[in-house]
């Protein structure tokens, strides 16, 4: 059987590295011919040498150049450097599928990348979707690429929904674990930690998308992303907490019936269904326990104890350009806060303002969404300037 | 658009009951083209006239005399009296699909009738399946006639599974209620009565399956109509008690993603969906509330409360003819039950009894199969009367 080339779009993050893990376990069916990293090179060369890739590249351009040095007597892998690097690797590649596991808003030309160069794709990037999902979207249609989810809810619906039509489907219902804060009061927001931030209770994740989970914003970015890929309305998108994360993601039918999608809190498991779909490999995983589980719940989730669930649903409602603001806005002042420089609750603050002051461009194009994001980082930066000197 | 041409077999019944109610809610979607009854005439009279249906089959003799006579001056429906009746019905119909809603053993021969007619199945009766699910899933494959499945759990399965192949899937996991003795002590199982054991918790079914869910002997016959239906080994079908009863059945495929159906315990929705399968159709069925839920819970049974579990995996792994008489005699036992003949331990007693005492035919014949049903009846009145000698 030919092998399915691979190439990896952020390798030594933590949806890279589980993503590599997966390839090693599967090597008579997979093969890894190109990683991409921003500056992690240690790490990135441990992979070459394990994995053998044919290109490789490397946004950070001094560490690419530390990097290219070390590979200069060598064939492989080409070495590429800054962002052209990684473009330029997306399309010279010879790859069946791309996994995009890099984090944030800076997924986006990426995405649109691979898709024009017609690779079938492994997205583990919401922020894309959540910026430009209907262009993503589009042209991945007029490309003929497949976009297979890989962040576990999204996966979850993917396989419960399987070939039936979106008529037939009344709603999705993303679960959510609640996150480290879920049975705090308003008050004891006020004075978490960042360490207490980075503490979730049942995913082993990047930082970002750790502290996006304990503000529940990244649900909210998760209903804008269902809703791209799955073709539902923002409406028919609904989120329950499930503290135990057995169950990652329903889908209810229009007759009533639901289907579920259980499992151990694993990303090796949605990554190995998106490398290996439509085909399923037996693995060494550990298996759910149904009996030695805790009694599985569901809690409307608390929006007034965590904001950005709401903010995120109307900024999709709203649409245009405004969930690209949406993103980018949080992510820049999530890094503030992993810089210690603002509090927990100043984050859907800053983020309220930063929307509530952006002019929406409707039917946006990418430069308007861009232009957006660019906006939305100089804004936040100012407000959090100000949110600093209130401190 | 045409309208489906539905034939009811048993449409007195529960299922039958139900069957009709849901055809009542989609009129624009199916037509009731015949239905059979075994004795209840009143009601299947009201059925006539609401439904008109072209012919109609009455298996007591008596009664189906007595109808007859009722409609001696009219054109339709044609009546149709006695066993032999209801096989007429079945070669005469023009029906796209026959809803098999017969009680126990006596669903056999219709199935396998309405299969060499080319018809599709709604499978309510899951003894024929347990009897001869071999020559029953041949003949389907054969004739190229579709069986869907009508039993909540295996609308469940066949829900999650849809299109994928078998070789993915690693086990099915049906789940029970339990019955209303669950947590009753081996002491306490011995006393109780008739109306305790009709008073099933979740599910309002017919009398013969609610004592069998009440025995779990009805889980036992759902594992092997499982195995026949998808095509899994009987090791790889296993048995959950879920008091809740949300969750209907589930599938766990080789790489250890699970899939769930949840609804509410409503016999319309598999009823449904069997009818409407490949589409789904919107109703006014009452929807789960996810977070009004008591927390979903899972326990391995206990075979030594309830050791027809045990009886029935027992038959199904040696196969040939001990499935039709485990099903047989658990049907006879269960009349004398439901007589206040005998007491609830002793159903698996006398059924254990009667298997030990069978000589097994490898490979039956359908007439082995009905040879060693009419032994396992006659064999179990024997034991019957002996065990009421005992009282």
């Amino acid at each position: 059987m030919r092998k399915k080339k691979i190439a990896i779009l952020g390798s030594t993050g933590s949806i890279g590295v589980n993503t590599l893990k997966v390839i090693s376990s599967f090597s008579s069916y997979f093969e890894v011919v190109g990683l991409s990293a921003g500056s992690n090179i240690k790490l990135l060369n441990q992979q070459i040498k394990e994995f053998k890739p044919k290109i490789v590249a490397v946004s950070d351009e001094d560490k690419g150049t530390l990097l290219k040095r070390i590979y200069k007597n060598s064939k492989f892998p080409l070495i590429y450097i800054g962002f052209e690097g990684v473009i330029k690797l997306i399309r010279e590649i010879n790859a069946d599928m791309v996994v995009i596991a890099l984090s944030g808003t800076s997924g986006l030309i990426p995405v649109l990348e691979a898709i024009r160069c017609k690779k079938d794709i492994a997205l583990a990037n919401k922020e894309s979707l959540v910026s430009a999902g209907s262009i993503i979207m589009r042209e991945a249609k007029k490309n003929n690429v497949n976009i297979i989810p890989v962040d576990s809810e999204h996966s979850a619906i993917f396989q419960c929904i399987k070939k039936e039509e979106s008529k037939k489907i009344k709603r999705l219902i993303l679960t959510a674990s609640g996150g480290p804060f879920l049975n705090y009061t308003k008050k004891q927001l006020k004075n978490v930690t960042l360490k207490e931030a980075l503490n979730h209770p049942k995913w082993n994740m990047g930082k970002k998308v750790t502290i996006d989970s304990a503000t529940l914003m990244n649900k909210g970015f998760e209903i804008i992303e269902a809703h791209h890929l799955f073709n539902i309305p923002i409406n028919n998108i609904d989120v329950v907490i499930h503290p135990q994360c057995v169950i990652h993601s329903m889908v209810e039918f229009v007759d009533g019936s639901i289907l579920a999608q259980l499992s151990v809190a694993d990303m090796r498991l949605p990554i190995q269904y998106a490398l290996s779909y439509p085909n399923r490999f037996s693995n060494n995983l550990t298996r759910l326990n149904l009996t030695k589980l805790e009694g599985l719940k569901f809690y409307k989730p608390d929006l007034k104890k965590f904001p950005c669930l709401s903010y995120a649903r109307y900024a999709a409602e709203i649409g245009g350009t405004l969930p690209a603001v949406l993103s980018k806005s949080s992510e820049r002042v999530v890094k503030s806060f992993l810089n210690k420089e603002i509090k927990f609750i100043d984050i859907p603050k800053i983020v309220k303002r930063v929307m509530d002051m952006h002019k929406i461009i409707k039917n946006p194009s990418l430069d308007d969404i861009l232009s957006a994001e660019k906006w939305a980082e100089e804004t936040t930066v100012r407000e959090i300037e100000i949110q600093k000197g209130r401190l």
